[in-house]
């Protein structure tokens, strides 16, 4: 569980509550015909906008960025430190017998163990990294988009409840209550576009940034063991993507390239 | 038949029209004059902003934009493959008699064919690239610039109703439904804006993306090809473009280039 | 006469006046102060913010972007083959007796005669091209200030017009009138931005394009010559510039170099 | 004296206060509380972003910009070409002894005099250039960020006049002149950003590209000079920087090399 | 102290203070529920926004950003011509003996005393200089964001004060003032985005700058001195990014390379 997501959300959504009910009752504050304008409207808006298949994957890293996955990118600097201790000592042939977990490391191990030349593996890995990229960033603008379309739809509705309002102004009694009912999507689509829409974008950004880091540190590693670098050079260039305070020092053990598979 | 613009826009102007039958008769919300105002002139700025040529390529695009059409990277990275199997057969004298569909493939074809260097090879493929971009980016922005320029004129129909009203004032009663038909250019011009030029923009540019796709795949394969490279090194780059669970294994049959043609 | 921007302007116009007149006389719209402080202010803003022959190259374009100018790329295209034909057959030095339009045709032409080396060249000309580009850039960015500044100074117009009717507020029935009288200049302010000043930058924006478009077949097809490609392949990569569906087939015309001059 | 600037600011200013005598007089305008929040508040904030020697620049540079300034870029192209004939007569030492105005100038002729290999000038004068845009960027961007902090405080000036008119509304009749008075701060704020603070960052800008224009002249002249081209290239080359119609012809003068010093 | 930042936040905080108390009692500008729902509403989205540490390093860096830290360029291209000099009397393992304060620095120095090739050494260092620059841009991202969530929630809070104001309005009387605390969460959004984050931003903006110029002096004297340069030029190249009136001419102390250590 991401901590920081879901102390905001909560905090958030309890703050406005709280607002609510000091000022009266929450009773109206509920409106259903306007929630469905604002987001029913900025769904078909969305649906209008990307492909289908887009926008479902879009509803999946929504809810998979509130679960907590640590990433630590010491790991991946521990791990190309090793892979490139390995090759010195068995050759590079050893990593094609290696067994990792992540898609673009195995990749980049099959290609140095298949002696690929470096200009085609930078090619490769590069076209990897950047698709990733262009991936992650169709997500983000999803929300984004629907950042901006809640607040129209929440306009809309504000609109439609004012022309109605102001054709039926026989009973001055009722413009109040009217008048509020039609403000009430004007605050649905703030309230959507502020507290979920927008974070929800902010916070895929920052998952997208961390996986470039890891993948950065293997497409350097990958070509610093091509390149015959020793173990030392190796850590050195890789730990420079961590801030130097959370750098964990090289260690003995990835000197002998005990621990992988 | 792209299937989410067709929910998206059936369902987002069925939850307009619902919302204005439940608040009372859908009369007050037409408005011929104000539509003309916000529609009209919408097209006349853009007709003023762009070339009549691109403007009527920007409509054709539009209808366009909700035909399905399926083109899926891995059959080019198939073809691709087979076509770098077909020239380490049979040399690259046999792309010149192949029958292909995308006018793209079958320049880069050629190309290879007549023997071009690299150099040559790269700068005209990317000249064609580009050029593609720039004529897509160009349509794209024609809608975003109608997203900007229909609520303007919205707001100028408001603005010409309430002086209108406010210089005929001597009856009170009729200030509401003055005041309502004055909104209405409003609404429209946010409805045209969110509900259709800022979709339509977006859904161009998703398009744009995959066909950039689609000919980068093509572009790296010549390379490939001029460089002879051998097809599992090929397969390996291309399907790179494709997010790894969509990737199409290597077939046997891509390596003897038997489906071509 | 570029023919979408006349049928733009004069529709949109048409489309606003006849709203006007639908809803009463046009006297209430027509307020010689508040036109001064639209049109003036905006002017003077500009004044301030640009160098005052790039106001004038504006004004000069303004009336420029709708004179029609038809530039096929085509003929370029066909140009530079016939260049690159006349070189083989006669040398370099029968560029230097060529008496052609552009000038920086002309320039190109010149420098090839003269035994410039590539890198000398390409650096000539895109230096030509990118000084044109940041020139067409000012004069762009002076209309887009433009469009900001007018709604600027039309608010303003507005804020006059309130603070001076709520400090008179004596006589009610004034109210209606002098608010009217107030909300034109924010009326005169968004016109001009969206039915002027807006489209004539995009215009002169899509002018540039094509014009840069033209310049880089001049650019690329002279680099051409100087390595002496032969007349097919120059053919191949300059008609890249140009959608599949326009491209003029190559000549034989062009293969024998007989209409320059 | 720029003369553009100056016609700009009196012509504008003139027209607001014109506008504001022909509705009444001029005393409702002037609220001094209010000016300080908007002008003090902006200045404020401005403090808080920048660096204190920033805004000391900044304030300089605004004065600076309304003294006019001529720098043809003609005659710096002159310069070049003459420098160029120069070392092709009297050698790269004669370089060192000339005594020129410009710091930038006065560094390349050094750079050139001590024997420097091309890479390392590239670099040296790359790095001023860029840390110059840098500087100037800045000063730009304090006009900027004022032109939107203005109307910010303007709106938070109108915010409090607001609160406390809603406070007391005992009196139905100060409402008006109490809510024209609040509505002062938003005018300032407005007035402020569009007819000075936007128009000043402009003004700046168009000073950056000119004197940018300038130094790359000088760079690319510096290194022909190294490259030892003949002066009629680097002719043509430097007076590509300038439009066709302003480029004044290379003069014989130039050959010689006779007015340096 | 960071003077200009104290005088700013000081002096615009004043400033707003007393604009209330001149117009009436400050009592009817503090709402303890507004604030809650502005600022609490801000954190939370901000918290959902971003990953909890990197939050936790916003607010540390807003404390630090007022803290006056001198560090002037100078002193840095002094360093870097000093360590050049002594390279080239004790050679360039004299580098791994020094002790050096900033971390960058003694990277660089260390690569350079293990005789790391230049095309290593250039990766390694841009890989610090590129890391270090993403997390500051994040940092000030998040001030960047705060900015435009403090008044969304501001809004929310006068649309919900709104809302219950219009159900309410049984007695005229209350409507005033209950309008005036509807008001106040826009006052306290605004109040919090001009005057606090996007100083702050601004602020954490100039800082980074400043630190890449250091971080890029020692990375082109590094350079340098790998390329063996002489002192002369290495300070002529690094004293480029420092303003020519600021910069401190070489000293013959240099030279000789003695305050190091």
């Amino acid at each position: 569980m991401d901590f920081a997501s879901f102390i905001g959300i909560i905090s958030g959504i309890s703050l406005i509550v709280a607002a609510i009910f000091m000022g009266g009752g929450v009773d109206s504050f509920i409106n259903l015909p306007g929630m469905m304008i604002v987001f029913g409207g900025t769904l078909a808006a969305t649906l209008t906008t990307f492909q289908m298949k887009d926008v479902f994957s879009a509803i999946k890293a929504a809810a998979f960025v509130f679960s907590e996955e640590k990433k630590d990118p010491n790991d991946m600097v521990s791990t190309m430190v090793e892979l490139c201790t390995l090759t010195r000592r068995q050759g590079i042939v050893a990593l094609s017998k290696l067994d990792v977990e992540s898609d673009f490391l195995r990749k980049a191990c099959n290609l140095i163990a298949d002696g690929t030349k470096e200009d085609l593996m930078r090619d490769t890995l590069n076209i990897e990294i950047e698709s990733m990229k262009q991936r992650h960033y169709i997500i983000q603008d999803i929300f984004k988009k629907m950042a901006l379309y809640a607040p129209s739809f929440g306009m809309m509705g504000t609109l439609i409840g004012l022309i109605q309002m102001l054709n039926q102004m026989s009973n001055p009694e009722t413009v109040g209550p009217a008048m509020a009912v039609a403000l009430l999507t004007t605050f649905y689509g703030m309230l959507l576009s502020t507290l979920l829409f927008n974070p929800i974008a902010g916070k895929l950004r920052a998952r997208t940034l961390l996986e470039v880091i890891s993948l950065e540190i293997v497409f350097e590693g990958a070509i610093s063991i091509l390149q015959d670098n020793n173990p030392l050079m190796v850590y050195e260039k890789l730990s420079s993507y961590i801030p130097a305070k959370l750098r964990r020092p090289m260690q003995q053990r990835m000197m002998t390239g005990r621990n992988i598979g």
